[in-house]
């Protein structure tokens, strides 16, 4: 099995990385690795089809959020998050320590303009 | 012409606010806005065609970090920073601190997974 291509530290993109964490399934799995060493796809896929979380991985790789190794059949994804600090200080932080999303409500109120 | 519709602060969803500054002209936008005190969409647009720029703005005014008031045939844009601080504190400030993304090279190499 080929290895995962990770981009470089260096090589990282703010605009991707936000958008990678623009999504409630990717934002969730980058808090779950936040607190811990390292976990399978398997205990990040939160039941979800492979096919949906193996994009959502892809997503996360590519923005440098995420590095998967391969062990055998297993994946094995770290946060990377020394190389996000080192490019974006503060900015992972920043968006992880924002309690859970609001739901939108169906029907919900917006303030109008001034 | 009626007024352009804006979530409230308590509505604001932190994946609308990543999303909608992971384009490189939205964060372009509302980094000119975090320096002024408001803006004409004219100033902000960058020579860019109005289609496009008017829907940066309303993806902008949709995740709240944008309030565009409409005085006579002018659209006046402010940056809505109070809002965005009380429903995600430090947020803001963590994502303008980051300096200019790299620019991504053509064939530019990829660090490998170890």
């Amino acid at each position: 099995m080929r290895p995962y291509k990770h981009p470089a530290a260096s090589e990282l993109v703010l605009e991707r990385v936000l958008y990678a964490l623009s999504d409630s399934i990717r934002l969730d799995i980058v808090r779950h690795l936040a607190h811990v060493e390292c976990a399978t796809c398997g205990e990040l896929d939160g039941g979800r089809p492979k096919s949906t979380v193996s994009h959502h991985f892809k997503v996360l790789r590519e923005a440098g959020l995420v590095l998967t190794e391969s062990t055998g059949t297993t994946h094995m994804n770290t946060l990377r998050h020394a190389d996000i600090e080192s490019r974006f200080p503060g900015l992972l932080s920043a968006i992880l320590s924002q309690g859970a999303p609001a739901k939108r409500k169906a029907g919900a109120k917006k303030a109008k303009a001034a």
